[in-house]
């Protein structure tokens, strides 16, 4: 008999050798057919591999990450048996689950594949699903996998062979298909009902271009249909909200060769934006006592050896620049200056919570493939502040600022994120993480009380917090349900000590402060990169970078229209005039286009009566409003950020 | 008979070998006694020097900086007689003329000179310049000099000699004293009346420190003692009001080693100040038609290649980093990346002027040595904004720059300032100045023509335009009269043509924009150091970083002031409340050190009377008001910005 032990802490008694699959189903069969993996000891596994020791399990189902990818890998190992049905003696390299779902290189030997060849192929999967084959394991002494492939012919997989040690080979069927790999997969392939294989690319063999290039399909499968057709639904909108799209159609920013990847410049109505949130971010701070500083883009090499930057994180960063023999660096992270601000003057506990706040911009170095528009940058505005707090206050700081992202999500309307609390692992205490078991404990209990109190959705992740202390990561989806990594919001026991920073307590000794790292609204690219497509560019009024804009049906309202102007320039509504001889309908469509949440349309009746006739962006005419009371409404739309 | 050409143009003959001085006493006696040199062709001059062949001449005042110069110079030779005559055997190395006055390099051989010497050397120098000698101008042959001071075994002026060539050599007498030198030197040492020897210090010869240490003395001379009393008041008061005291001491700024010299951290008073300070230029930008940018503080070397940074600017620029093989540079200046944002785009006329503004942050490298707290330093947040338009639009948004300097000067009580506008000269068209003499001569005239109108005191000087276009530069002095230099308006023809810049004009042909660089607040780095100086700390209202503070007498009323802190609070008046258990007096010093504009006295009487008594910093109580009538009379001066 062996102990299974159960992710609520219980444990049961099975016989040696019961599989994971046999274990759910003597606890029920709905959830039998919900799994398709499980984690063994912390290890991925089939659902029919038999256990012969005493395990923890933990059943993977498709909502988690684990399990999602299993599926996805599966689903490369069917696309590959109907690639290999339609086009026999492909040879196959490496097929690997990704974010969004999974693809396989391969070499087609003389043969080709099309995009119209995409159907054909779906289709065979479709068939090939409906079978219901096992995915079977079978462990495998390496000189009999060598002679399999040499049978074959098959250089690539021989290539992966010489890489791998015997006693640690496994081949993986599932009906006629076989394939070296390493699994774990889901228990057959009738799980896999909605199919979209959706594009085809070259790929360098080993990712060298002196290699031969293969072919890679990429495709993505659920569960049902129903929830594929919800995934393209999203990916063909995403396409349409792409915020490089939108980005470079509305003025938002533009990306120079000559000034670097990775550096967007900000045009003036991305430039609109990013004040608006900093206004935002500055009064929201105020209220809540933070006091700004504003420190420089560099220093020298030895602010990140006390801070640990150097070496730790040096991939990250810019290389340095020599100066009078000594190295200075671009910073990556503002944290270290605001030490040094902290550090500046005395504190007593009565100065405490210090919580110094600063838009600061920091410069971290991508790989140039890594790069994408405003998602992945060189040059980061973070919304940055850090907050020094004895013990005492570090329950009611942490809840502070969690209620700060709440309400952000509140003003742009983000109704499902999640954060991930990131704990450490006692077993790794002095290692990967700060030997401070008791503080450890204690924050880690104060961060979780603090979330359930707030009973804010969260998630707990052991062995994933910084080597200072626990953290929490943000997610947050779009309005078009597709996720985000915004922020992270982290307990710091380490830097204090670092940098020497002490406030004089109670008993007028000194004493460590506890730093909180936050950052709510990100960075300026990530977050106006993730507005764009959350708000598909139609922001609300308050971020518009034009409010209203003024159109005369011709010059003869010129005047009239831009006495308008003056009175919605004096109430601090952004307003522009057209004023181009181009017929109403075209001033019409190009305001729409350019997503300006209020036309106002002016003409002999407008001008005599002293109204506006209002246009709702993409809703149409509203009605004749006398001007103060359009004002009125657009004051408060701004005001209640609506 | 020579031709002799005056500043007005009028061109007089004399005698071959006539001095300066003689042309000055043929024109007025008073105008002999007033001078004290002359620059001929160019050149300062004695004006006991003869002259040979037909010059151009300008006499040269105390006005004159370069009258100064000669001045200052001619006090350092004082100086040293007074010095030989006190103390025999001194050997002198140089002695030249500085901003605020002269110094002297001297070997004492084994005698030392203390600060209490200082007085008896001024009595000396008083007394030698009674007796009114005349600075006499020997020119000498090499060996006759090299002869001389191996006599005297004097090694310094051996060491200058071996650099000098003969027939280039001379010597200067006055009374006892005899130096080599090349001069210029005012008539005779009567014109010095106002005498003080400010300080000693040890120099290192040749500022090597392998070197001897040499001993300096540093001075300073007026042609009257009521100008030197007002310079040495000035100098006292300047101390008090010393930018670097004042930042340490109300939390303006820090400058920290391991952050690096010469980039100030701004602490968070000083943030408020900075923060203030761009509101002020924000809001005045916006009604002035601009539009914000925010651009990156990095950039790859071929841009400064393309706006011609690169080469010319390079020392004043920190070291390139280099990144997957390309070299980045920090900015040291946002020109570049504000073209990118006009190239971004397509522009017609109409689109015209464009004024593209960002308070953005360059990095110059200044020599540590030249570092001065913040108006020396590395780190610059500039009032950037540059303005690209037509040539008919030039005259007007130039006028309107210079109405902003204007408008800032009223806003901050600077009563005193001066334009410089530096012109180029036609000789050197094609090599220090861009070739375009039409475009210059047109520019300049219409900068010229807005200046007058404008009725703005301002000096032409010729050769000393950008390679570019015309600038100005802008002096201001502080309420002590010290004078700083601001910042420049510059007129580019060149950088539009490099970048490649062009709007469509109304014959829907390409045309290149021309640019206006100005930034008439300069940098909030030596701004804010102007500003410590020029308001003492003493802030007004809307720049403080505390506008009121309330001073509760016993803890009893904080629960009162903390009620009057919540209502300032919400009518946006930056409040704190002195929660210490200190004494009243004790509280309202430390308010007054702190410089706050406004405290607030909370005791029985106020709170049963729902008032405030009030003290205005510096001046004392100014008895109580209902707390309504006090925030009103404090919103008015914020924003009345008095």
């Amino acid at each position: 008999m062996i102990n299974i032990t159960f992710p609520d802490g219980a444990v049961k008694q099975y016989e040696d050798g019961i599989t994971s699959m046999q274990i759910a189903q003597s606890i029920s069969a709905g959830l039998a057919r919900n799994i398709l993996a499980s984690k063994v000891n912390g290890e991925v596994w089939d659902l029919s591999r038999p256990i012969h020791k005493d395990a923890s399990i933990h059943f993977l189902k498709w909502d988690d990450a684990e399990g999602k990818s299993t599926f996805w890998h599966s689903s490369a190992h069917l696309m590959a048996e109907a690639v290999e049905s339609l086009f026999p003696g492909t040879k196959f390299w490496v097929g690997p689950p990704v974010d969004n779902g999974f693809y396989y290189d391969m070499d087609l030997g003389g043969q080709t594949i099309t995009e119209s060849d995409l159907d054909k192929l779906e289709q065979k999967m479709k068939q090939l699903a409906k079978q219901n084959n096992p995915y079977i394991r079978k462990e495998i002494p390496k000189n009999e996998a060598v002679s399999y492939f040499e049978k074959k012919g098959d250089e690539y997989k021989l290539d992966l062979l010489r890489g791998l040690e015997d006693g640690h080979i496994t081949f993986y069927t599932q009906g006629n298909f076989t394939d070296l790999c390493r699994g774990p997969h889901i228990p057959s392939t009738g799980f896999i009902k909605g199919i979209k294989l959706t594009s085809i690319a070259g790929a360098y063999w080993k990712g060298d271009e002196k290699n031969k290039m293969l072919t890679r399909i990429y495709g993505v499968t659920f569960p049902n249909q129903k929830e594929l057709d919800e995934h393209l639904a999203m990916l063909e909108e995403a396409k349409k909200r792409d915020h490089r799209k939108l980005g470079k159609e509305l003025g938002i920013y533009t990306i120079d060769e000559e000034v670097g990847p990775g550096l967007p410049l900000w045009m003036p109505n991305g430039t609109i934006i990013i004040e608006e949130l900093e206004k935002l971010a500055k009064k929201t701070e105020e209220d809540a006592g933070y006091k700004r500083v504003v420190t420089p883009h560099i220093a020298k090499e030895s602010l990140y050896l006390t801070s640990g930057h150097l070496p730790y994180y040096k991939d990250s960063m810019y290389p340095p620049m020599e100066l009078d023999g000594v190295k200075y660096y671009l910073k990556a992270m503002n944290c270290p200056h605001h030490h040094k601000i902290f550090a500046a003057e005395q504190h007593s506990y009565k100065d405490l919570p210090l919580r110094l706040a600063e838009y600061g911009t920091c410069y971290r170095y991508e790989q140039s493939g890594e790069l994408f528009g405003l998602m992945r940058v060189r040059c980061l505005h973070m919304n940055d502040a850090h907050i020094y707090c004895s013990r005492d206050q570090f329950a009611q700081e942490f809840k502070a600022v969690n209620d700060l992202y709440l309400k952000y999500f509140k003003i742009f309307g983000i109704e499902k994120y999640v954060m991930r609390l990131s704990l450490h692992d006692p077993a790794k205490l002095g290692q990967k993480y700060i030997n401070e078991p008791e503080l450890w404990k204690e924050t880690e209990e104060m961060v979780r009380k603090v979330m359930m109190e707030a009973k804010i959705p969260f998630v707990e992740i052991k062995d994933e917090a910084a080597f200072y202390g626990p953290k929490i990561d943000v997610q947050i989806w779009s309005a078009i349900g597709r996720e985000f990594t915004l922020a992270t919001n982290q307990v710091d026991f380490a830097q204090g000590k670092r940098f020497h920073l002490t406030f004089t307590n109670q008993n007028n000794e000194p004493e460590t402060p506890l730093i909180i790292h936050r950052a709510p609204l990100g960075t300026h690219e990530r977050f106006i990169g993730f507005l764009l497509e959350h708000y598909a560019g139609k922001f609300p009024v308050w971020l518009s970078p034009v409010q209203v804009k003024i159109l005369p049906i011709s010059d003869k309202f010129l005047d009239y229209s831009k006495s308008i102007l003056h009175k919605l320039k004096n109430s601090d509504i952004r307003t522009e005039v057209d004023e181009r001889s181009e017929k109403i309908g075209r001033k019409i469509r190009d305001a729409e286009l350019m997503k300006v949440p209020y036309m106002v349309v002016v003409g002999e009746k407008e001008m005599n009566e002293e109204k506006v006739a209002v246009r709702r962006h993409g809703k149409g005419d509203e009605g004749s409003f006398p001007v103060d009371e359009f004002i009125s409404r657009i004051r408060k739309e701004i005001e209640e950020k609506i």
